[in-house]
């Protein structure tokens, strides 16, 4: 709808009359109260007024328990363009009224004008690398805290020899004496170049934004004076309206990393909270992150498959002018999944790995290795059991035999 | 533990080691890896080791369902003196990992020393009002959206006549054309001088500081140059840094209230999540809330009673040097509640209401009177069906006869 912003809700309740409920999030989060109303006064309030789009009712297999998804239309007028007018209008008050979930935002053409998005997007992150073929790698500092420069700077390297194409802060490295951030960005842009030389490939370092909310976008342009080309930030523990500004700030001209830290508070129960796909992906996308990390259905920590595929949808389908944000579905990544990944992600995904490539057996190095090798097999179509036998695959064969192999 | 910061997490899983599990969460979220470290790396790196504080399981009526309560320190050394550094270090990527809930949170000494708390906090309130013989009355602007400044005006004209203490805007109110931040403000607190003029008694109204993140503080300084007495705030959209820096900001010399919008996406699963008295209560209350709304377990919006006694707790008990924070439970509220809140919350509470004072039978002004004199009786101990006798307590009367009473 036309200057309308779109809300659907899944909302659980086994005696409610839904399209009642429907009626009453319409009328009492835009106008307050609408039937006592004065006929002259409706025709002026009708613009304010929200909208019943849809009450789709279920029943579930557990007897007597049913639910609705409830779509509800807020006109534009009622709110500032931001996030956090938006998230207040549709769930403010009403993420505290019963077992009720948001499952999807819908923002309007002109709600959307507000919002660049990613400055850099899939496409610009691969430009930046001069990769556009092929799934990117990226890999994860193992242990940074309590680790002094020249620690870093030795993890930096050998992760960056093994041909990834993007290294991130751990995202619990906060602004410390031993790592402090622009020392940190020098050391580990200084490793990088050591590694270029070698491989002879680009490296984006996404180093962490940390620190008070105010003070983000100065840190963002100290790191990006002392040499950094990507940043990761903790969007959740900020707010969207934080990455928002920083994605927006014509001096921040590097892409952003947005982690997906605390997410898990939100969108797991069926009950409450949002869906993954609104809070990591319309809304990490809406906000302007480059790359979004989320916990892939494969891994140690587990996101269903089906809402796996939605957040990449939201990451990755047409949205007005809106740059796409890369897809990095994370953690318990080895080499062996990476059929899998490229059959649910297709190539534009970025694969992402820590202990897949750490605690490889021949070392951190052959743990890139063994994912770049895992990435050309797949994207050719050649089983992983048949490319580990190939000269010179040593690091894929040591990792199929350490983690095993799913093919698609 | 000095020195440490601790989490207790309520985690369900029907196989899991929790003793095993609470060790993985210990040295996974701090130092990375522990038992392969040479022993002289352990010397050094003891220091940022996490330790497992306690674990205890139980059994649940489901068969075969188990939790455990597992506590966590964590040093303070890993992480920077902010809210977000803590909770990306206690709950970031753990709240990804299975069916678990933070369910309660005790910063260190250290830790505390960052934060100055509420600026005012209950007492300082109180001393603006210059009331300290009672509970204070709030009540909510009712329908807000599309009304212009003469609107508003006598809107809150009424509310204030009837002898609350506190007005707050609806937090659904943004900056719009039709009432401007600035202009809202002036013209609600001339209505105030004008109420006051009548009722002899003073009056804060907190206006909703909306936009971007970074310009709230801007706006705070906007609304307090117009005369604004007081800020409400949408913490969980913004984040709890950013109350944090308002609250800390020597030129915000006014009281801030805290209002809960989004707050049911995160609390009232058993699985998932953060638990209400962390996060409506020891967060709020740290980054400098001086009154806190949250759900009652009386009305509309409803929160057990248990979780909601946890809250005000965490908003009273004493903490170092921090002011407590005035707990404003709401929703549903009518003047028949009064004596329950009483006998619940004691004599430090905001009695806050919008529907029960909008939609008192004799109007408005009625409806705060209404609530004055059950506060008044509750506190004399006196019956309400029996003050509602009294000359003069027509608008008690009223009250009890549309919404009745619920005697504690």
């Amino acid at each position: 709808m036309n200057g309308y912003c779109t809300a659907t809700y899944r909302c659980y309740d086994d005696k409610a009359d839904f399209h009642k409920k429907a009626l009453s999030i319409a009328v009492g989060l835009t106008v307050g109260s609408w039937t006592d109303l004065p006929e002259a006064r409706k025709a002026e309030m009708e613009k304010h007024l929200g909208r019943v789009v849809s009450v789709e009712v279920h029943e579930t297999d557990r007897p007597g328990e049913r639910y609705a998804d409830i779509r509800i239309a807020y006109p534009d007028i009622n709110f500032s363009r931001d996030i956090p007018a938006l998230l207040v209008t549709i769930f403010g008050k009403l993420s505290m009224d019963g077992r009720i979930k948001l499952t999807d935002i819908d923002v309007s053409g002109d709600f959307l004008t507000a919002f660049p998005g990613p400055k850099f997007g899939l496409e610009g992150v691969r430009e930046l690398l001069g990769v556009h073929d092929r799934p990117l790698l990226m890999s994860i500092f193992k242990s940074v805290i309590g680790h002094d420069l020249d620690g870093l700077q030795e993890q930096f390297y050998k992760q960056a020899l093994g041909g990834v194409d993007l290294i991130k802060d751990d995202e619990i490295l906060f602004e410390n004496p031993l790592t402090p951030l622009e020392k940190r960005v020098e050391t580990c842009m200084e490793a990088a170049r050591r590694a270029s030389a070698q491989t002879g490939q680009k490296l984006l370092y996404a180093v962490n934004l940390t620190g008070p909310a105010s003070k983000l976008a100065a840190q963002a342009r100290k790191a990006i004076s002392a040499g950094a080309n990507a940043l990761l930030l903790n969007v959740l523990a900020y707010g969207y309206d934080t990455l928002h500004e920083l994605s927006s700030d014509p001096e921040v001209n590097i892409p952003i990393a947005a982690h997906p830290a605390l997410a898990g508070a939100l969108y797991p129960s069926p009950h409450y909270g949002i869906a993954a796909p609104v809070l990591l992906g319309k809304l990490m996308r809406l906000a302007g992150a480059d790359l979004v990390l989320f916990p892939s259905p494969y891994g140690s920590v587990v996101m269903p498959k089906e809402e796996n595929m939605a957040v990449k949808e939201a990451l990755l389908h047409p949205l007005s002018t809106l740059r796409t944000s890369f897809p990095v579905p994370s953690a318990g990544i080895h080499p062996g999944l990476v059929p899998l990944i490229l059959r649910d992600f297709g190539s534009d995904v970025v694969v992402n790995a820590g202990g897949g490539i750490h605690g490889h057996p021949l070392g951190t190095a052959a743990g890139g290795e063994a994912f770049r090798q895992a990435i050309a097999a797949a994207l050719k179509g050649v089983p992983l059991a048949e490319a580990a036998g190939e000269p010179g695959h040593e690091p894929l064969r040591a990792a199929i035999d350490a983690w095993g192999v799913k093919e698609a």
